[in-house]
């Protein structure tokens, strides 16, 4: 078992720590963990995801979920931020996504567009801003260049910056895929190197190694790749994504070893809301478990 | 029959709210519906537009019959709005388009450039700006960076924001085309996203299946498709679009369905230029009749 | 036979009628008609242009020419108005071309690049801007947003602003060429859509149908297609371009029939100069005649 | 012989005039002519340059060269300028280079990136700016639009422009090549036009005739060549350029036919420093033998 | 032996040389030489480059290390920098490195784009920022743009600007590749020329003549070569750069050619740190006594 370390330790600013302190110990299980309800499906894949349980198209019904499941925060893009979070606002912390994409076109060379601003996030409330970079992608030059002014914007207000490092485009397909042990690794990395505070990735799959460079292509355990992904990004929190539904118990079980590993905690959308309200309380309670194993030294 | 959400709930700032009260409560059949007549044509198709109806290519026509017709809005681009508006400036809502494109070069990877700011708008009297958005076209990045600005300076200002979601571009030509239910749903979608507070869409042809997600590929009914679009556009009103000049009673079903669906209104342009000035006016009685019937609750 | 809409209709702010009044009214005929001198062939051709009149090289020589032929303005780029128009100072209205282009490299995608602003336009006492827009390029998104900048500043300064709307690129050579009805007609459109408050277009040539949208495929004369023109740009101000060196007789037609349409006037650059000094003379005077014919209501 | 306009012909602002001045009556042969002395070309083609006199790598060498010659100026890129102009501040004019590149990737559309600003330049006490503009490139849409910044402050500041004018590109290639008449005369016309104060080019060499205009598809003398050249640029001085290191009686009949033509002088680097000191400095006496024969006027 | 320029030579303002001086005198070897620690490979390469040595994963260890080892400074991302030189600081000089990429995607046109200002670096209490350049990239066009912001803002700010120029892209390879004696020799003089106050290379490889310019294909000792390397640098300091872990012996010579040849110093990165604590600590004495013998004069 990898610590977590503490935030203090982390050499956050003021208010970076302020807010930081708020989700994590005044909201979710409030002993340093985090669980966190991403709701950026509409935009990323389209109403399509919302066929399993047509109730969840509705940010209304999100919203209540996140608050009555007692959620450290709910991740929403700048449209339904604006128009849906001021009926809860200031009973669950906001996460502003500030970049998004369709999956219509191509993702050869993907790039997330900025859409919002942190600034957009102070106004609304948020305590944290998310922006998704698509690590590998021959497109990275202007997304490192995008989240540069975001890093030092969030730096100036004092948000938190979550990172969803997503390894992506034709560059990465060709060393061992997204989910690789490799490419999850290196976008853990790099989002520690660029200035992440809180960086989501998918669980590692360490079979994956066609392509990847040759320190990969051994045999690892979930369990030790998970563990180098949380070393690899040391001082910037990891947080392990739900991705598309999946088997519970292989979810829990992920869950398990990422928080054994050091992780932050979870950021689970799908698994949790394409399921009936009372079965995604019960799904987030059982996470909640797992979660309380794991409190801040 | 799903319900229109009231303008109360829809977490406006003060000039939004009172300019969308202005154009709704004020302005056609004052009940909270509305029909906008958009005049981007001589732009957007060029003046081939106009040899249906000659007298169509001057905008002075255009304008005064949008007045006489009762309309809540008139949509136009900068150069006719700063030319023509003035004549009639205070007696009908202007719309102003803030981007446009000709239809001349392809359309594969199309972005509809911005030539108009949000304070032209101010400067002008307007009580809404447009914006359209090529939902789904390769070059999605530049058109969400773009629409960023204007989202951010539509909510300094406090001006409605109307934004014309068009599926587009070669990625979606291979997904079933821009009139599928697919698309119109997925555009729908993204315009609430990322903020948009009116969204104009086609009717949804479900019958379109070809190449579009498996979510799709089932049997709807117009009505049940044109209901999933403003469910996906929730607190986003949604307005639908006339399009190229059709049948008449065709026309009138699909406004009746979009009403009835909860949808805020209608845009008809063509359908109603297309025509000579007394037909026009006739029309547009029967349009209003229909929207009679559904009142802001 | 069309009227020409009145200077008084036209909705420009102060500035712009200050300076209209007065290159329309102090200048040339003054009846409210324009004859332009347009210099910048030097640029978009190269000198080769001066080779049938070496003298027209010199700059000089075509201020001097402009001011004793009595011109409504003449246009020139950044340059050559900085180190040629001081001479003559206050005795022509100087239209500054803001952008230009050296025909060197292909033009299948072309765009003008802007190399001088609105304030060297105020800096240099010029009465009006000029700008090129190539209608129905591939690369419009770029000259759109680009002639967004300067119709602002056109408009804070006061300053009115004449297009050349000149269709080109891959896309026009396909559907009926630059000269085309079809194509000169969509671009006078564009132009007034965007804001100009004068456009310079060639005269139509209907015959050039191959690849025309079908409203354009009949048999139109020369005079009913300047008229649709004229019509299509309707409170836009339209200048009819000499082009290269033609027929006096064909030439002086094209100029009794734009007037006849509702032009404004005319913009003769190289079938003024490439002929002997009095022999330019004695061509203007013959086209100031014909203007003559045409006072402003 | 044509004629070399006055200084005070020129309409420039005082601070341009002043700093003319300086340069072409204060250094050099001081009777209104000039030679300058390039090093730009460790950056444009390498150290390999150098090899040929290898005291030629070190700046501190050439400044010294440069003072010690008598030349009216040295045109050195920010970073040579920042760390040895300091030793000889005063006593020779800089012109600081704003752009440049390495002949390392394909020139087929180039463009010079600027690297430095004119604001530097004051802070540094130059008393001119160099540009180079790659005439007829594909890329000269972007060229272009850094030029009218790099114009705009030059002027602001008053500081002289010197435009290395080169014909350059796969456009130029094509269309006689980049030292055709035809070629050098456009861009000298094109700097001019852009607003140069001194455009540098290559000497003319009208027998490339492969592809060029038909206007120069006839039998021109080199003198014709260089006289027409200087009259296109007319009220914007011409230099000419020494290029490669030729033969000496060869240039210094270039150097008299340059003048002879009405240009402003001659700027020479490799011919000059890649030969012994003594010999550099003999060559340069031979140099200002010719440019003390054609005082201003 | 070449002579290395004194600090007071360079012609540096006040608060570069205040920081050269700290850097050069007050750690390290404090005579004038440097020996610098890079870390940011685990951005460049990802955290494979940490499986020789899984501790040196942990910027903690490394910071330590550079701060036992007695470093001259030690280079690091931004976001390592904010989350761990705070433990630290004050202790040894940070360089602030500005830019970064990963290297998953082609390398065919690479420019390094910036994510972090020189602002950054002084809110950080960086001595100085570094920045990579691929000289010769096809993309050299916006890597010298963005470059000259870093120049600027660095002699603003007065933080010593160090370059890793690194020949690389499709243009190199066919003329070389990366190691050639041309390819280092022109990326010196680039960074000169350009304005870096200090410039990595790589040592040169002489016998890598393919492709290369015909100056270069001769034979030269690899002493000739980096001493060439340090005169086309010339005021501007040369550090030589470790690269992939060599062989010890080899690696010590080519310290001790680089020093003999007048260079700055050395900044090795894998070669110390991917071996043990104790072994890196005597990898790093054996270093610093070289560099001991080579005190500023």
């Amino acid at each position: 078992m990898t610590t977590r370390p503490q935030l203090r330790q982390l050499g956050l600013n003021t208010g970076k720590k302020a807010r930081l302190h708020r989700i994590l110990f005044q909201h979710g299980v409030r002993n340093g963990t985090a669980i966190f309800l991403p709701y950026d499906q509409g935009l990323e894949h389209g109403p399509r995801d919302f066929f399993a349980n047509p109730l969840a198209s509705d940010p209304s019904y999100i919203v209540k979920l996140a608050v009555r499941g007692g959620f450290n925060g709910i991740a929403l893009q700048i449209g339904l931020a604006e128009k849906f979070f001021w009926d809860y606002a200031g009973e669950i912390p906001l996460i502003l996504k500030l970049n998004g994409r369709t999956d219509i076109p191509s993702d050869a060379e993907p790039v997330s567009p900025v859409h919002a601003s942190v600034a957009d996030a102070v106004r609304l409330g948020a305590d944290a801003v998310g922006y998704t970079m698509y690590v590998g992608s021959p497109a990275q030059e202007r997304d490192f260049e995008q989240f540069r002014q975001v890093r030092e914007d969030a730096h100036r207000f004092g948000l938190p910056l979550v990172v969803w490092a997503y390894p992506r485009g034709s560059a990465i397909d060709s060393k061992g895929g997204k989910d690789s042990f490799y490419a999850v690794d290196y976008a853990a990395r790099t989002a520690a190197e660029l200035g992440a505070d809180i960086v989501k990735v998918n669980f590692p799959r360490p079979e994956l190694q066609a392509g990847a460079r040759a320190e990969y292509a051994r045999t690892f355990s979930p369990q030790q790749a998970i563990e180098a992904v949380v070393r690899s990004a040391n001082r910037t929190y990891v947080l392990v994504s739900g991705g598309e539904k999946a088997d519970d118990a292989a979810m829990l079980d992920k869950a398990r070893m990422a928080m054994e590993a050091g992780g932050l905690g979870l950021i689970f959308g799908r698994n949790v809301w394409q399921r009936s309200y009372d079965d995604s309380l019960a799904l987030v309670d059982q996470l909640k478990e797992i979660l309380a194993k794991y409190p801040a030294s």
